[in-house]
């Protein structure tokens, strides 16, 4: 005696709401199962980003997914009323004159003007004019800066079409919507321990399945018995690989620890200045904002006036196969030593300042920091959104509803096809991003 | 006190001693150690290979990868007079109509007819005089047949620039030419634990390298103690995560046990002369024939008077991110319950005849099935060669070598050129492999 779905999505963080969500409105008749592991939905590494959005990519695909993504998301707040707290502060990429004129960066900017992204170009004095208390050029002899390698800030680009919300919000629409077409409640504090791997058709035999049977995951093992579906859709992130390893469906992603260090703003006029700076965007604070150096980067949080700190460290920071319980605990000595001196550096206002809160979450990269959606033996995976899944999760989660409705193209929001295959292993048609924090 | 080269190779696999002889052919005044955990070359997956080469893939990339490098093996036997116990016995792709007629395989044919790898295509009546013991029709009510998926062999396609080698005699080929180069004596039983990440240049602080240092592998630790080098060149298969992962550098590749049963034909009438098969090459015994169904393969060892029974088994088969050591034993129920069933039902000259010994290895998967070939921090990585490694050994290793000394192109056995960033990362130019066994 075992339960039986047509669907059951395996992950309530951001792409399986907005899967389940879009699976259920396009196939009303469907029964479909929404399962986590955590208490609530959006509570595992969705809740752990800087939730910032971008479609500023230099991959064609990642634009088109978060373009359409993002657009999703303000029809949520604007056309429907759902907040978000969505501000479009824009998102600000400081950069050295080297940088600048490096051919990986002429090329994103071409691919963005291709793509009708719109961007714009500040120069260093525009820049420090609009941001005062940021350090532009180090003098000479300034040896910290050396030592550093800090690069001058010459040149930025900014994106109008970029901004922040509140993951939170945006899984709580998709799982309020999920559950006003849903037959079925999703159960939570319920983890997946495996797939169930199946001969069809079994013959009851010991050892089974054979290699010469045909073989199809039939659905899901947890403490509290096996639940079988005819579609299992996986959308569990740096979890992916101890899911389909196991029954050797292809998986290629690894995870990578993300931290991020709160730092308030109020009682400190420079930094309260610094939240607030003006001139970029209506939103009237400082948009989402990249060092030119080291990968730290600086998210303003208007709402609880204060900054939380983030770093895109690559080498020296390990990939994992699975997470551990160390991954999801902020390393105080990483922002004492890697990104306290940077940002201080560029950013005076926050010398001697400290964080006053941490969280740290994973990534899920892909190698091409692309994601992967493809459907394997009855398993559509959607995976690998290398730290972009907030951003783009409307997108995927259209592909993975129309890999599962069989279409050959998927339309995302606001009218664009793409191939349903574009982001499969064995079609693969994408451009490897370059443009990764 | 810690010993310097200027080039570690790591791993003394095929892939690891092919590099190393490149390297010190093309830059014979480096210092290059090469290290391995076995007390010998060759000795761990390289050793437990089915050991047949083709060109016969669906890849551009691959076919020329392979095509060169076969082309080299058979300079060192014919050429060079270094016996490798290569017979150019071709590959056997026994198909069904409907196999054959599918587009992956029409462009499989074409692809290969546009690079000029030769193939034949035989229909079932000729390969039913060819091989008089084979089955090549299923009679309507076969009902083993029909539970097994077994396919009818309606067609062939036979590469005759394939065939089968000693991998052990390829290894010790390059092993000793790179000794008579080099300066450096390989050592042997000496595993490597870690790779060496340091800051350049190295404050001497504690929790070193932080986020804004540049880094740099600069060698490895052994239980030995460290050994440093300018370059480490990571040749290691499926070992491959547990050393980069660490570090933070990229490697998505995984592992999957393979394993081959060893069936004797002397003393078996039928078998020995299924194994004797003549009429398709001059090497005078049967192809390396792929059946229709369960990717079970056969391959003749006329030296041994025997067979080596594999099998490509796909979903249903785990993915490993380490190999362990269960890993490496062959399973006899696999055997029994998996491919004895299919080979007897094809070839019932293996009716109630079982292995006397069996061997078990891993391959190293990539996402796409071609290798990686890619520079980063300091470490030249070799891998994901996805199960034909030994087949493109050459071509991957001289892509090493071009990548060490910055060359654009990388010119095969023969001359034909390469991008040198074709297998890499960021730049990868390649079409996915379809032909995988």
């Amino acid at each position: 005696m075992t339960e039986k779905f047509d669907i059951i999505v395996v992950g309530a963080g951001v792409l399986g709401v907005a899967a389940a969500y879009h699976l259920q409105k396009s196939s009303p008749n469907k029964s479909i199962l929404l399962v986590d592991s955590q208490p609530e939905a959006g509570q595992a590494n969705t809740a752990m980003s800087a939730a910032a959005v971008r479609n500023m990519f230099s991959s064609t695909t990642n634009q088109l997914l978060t373009d359409s993504s993002i657009a999703f998301y303000r029809h949520i707040q604007e056309g429907l009323g759902f907040d978000l707290t969505m501000h479009m502060c824009g998102y600000l990429w400081l950069l050295s004159a080297g940088q600048f004129k490096a051919p990986s960066v002429k090329m994103w900017m071409q691919r963005m003007e291709k793509s009708d992204i719109h961007y714009q170009v500040y120069e260093q004095e525009e820049l420090q004019k609009l941001i005062p208390g940021m350090t532009t050029k180090f003098s000479d002899d300034d040896e910290e800066a050396q030592l550093m390698n800090l690069n001058n800030i010459d040149y930025a680009l900014f994106g109008s079409e970029c901004g922040v919300l509140d993951p939170d919000l945006l899984v709580k629409f998709y799982k309020q919507e999920f559950i006003k077409l849903s037959k079925v409640k999703p159960r939570f504090s319920l983890p997946v321990t495996s797939l169930l791997l199946e001969a069809k058709p079994s013959l009851g035999l010991p050892g089974e399945p054979y290699v010469w049977q045909d073989k199809r995951v039939t659905g899901v093992r947890t403490p509290k018995g096996d639940i079988h579906a005819e579609t299992v859709v996986l959308a569990v992130g740096p979890w992916t690989n101890s899911l389909l390893d196991p029954v050797g469906i292809s998986s290629f992603v690894k995870a990578k620890k993300r931290q991020l260090f709160i730092i308030p703003a109020s009682n400190h006029p420079p930094l309260e200045q610094l939240l607030f700076t003006k001139g970029f965007s209506k939103a009237g604070f400082l948009p989402f904002t990249i060092l030119p150096s080291a990968g730290v980067y600086v998210r303003a949080v208007p709402e609880e006036k204060s900054f939380w700190i983030g770093c895109a460290d690559k080498v020296g920071r390990a990939y994992k196969y699975v997470m551990e319980e160390q991954d999801y605990k902020a390393e105080r000595s990483y922002f004492e030593e890697s990104m306290y001196p940077v940002l201080s550096k560029y950013f005076p206002a926050f010398q001697n300042v400290r964080p006053v809160n941490s969280f740290a979450g994973s990534y899920c990269y892909s190698f091409d920091a692309l994601p992967f959606v493809y459907e394997q033996a009855g398993v559509i995976v959607a995976t690998g959104a290398s730290g972009s899944g907030i951003m783009k999760a409307d997108a995927i989660a259209r592909m993975a509803d129309a890999l599962y409705r069989g279409e050959k193209e998927t339309e995302l929001y606001g009218g664009q096809k793409m191939p349903t295959t574009a982001l499969t292993i064995s079609d693969r048609q994408v451009e490897v991003e370059r443009v990764i924090i």
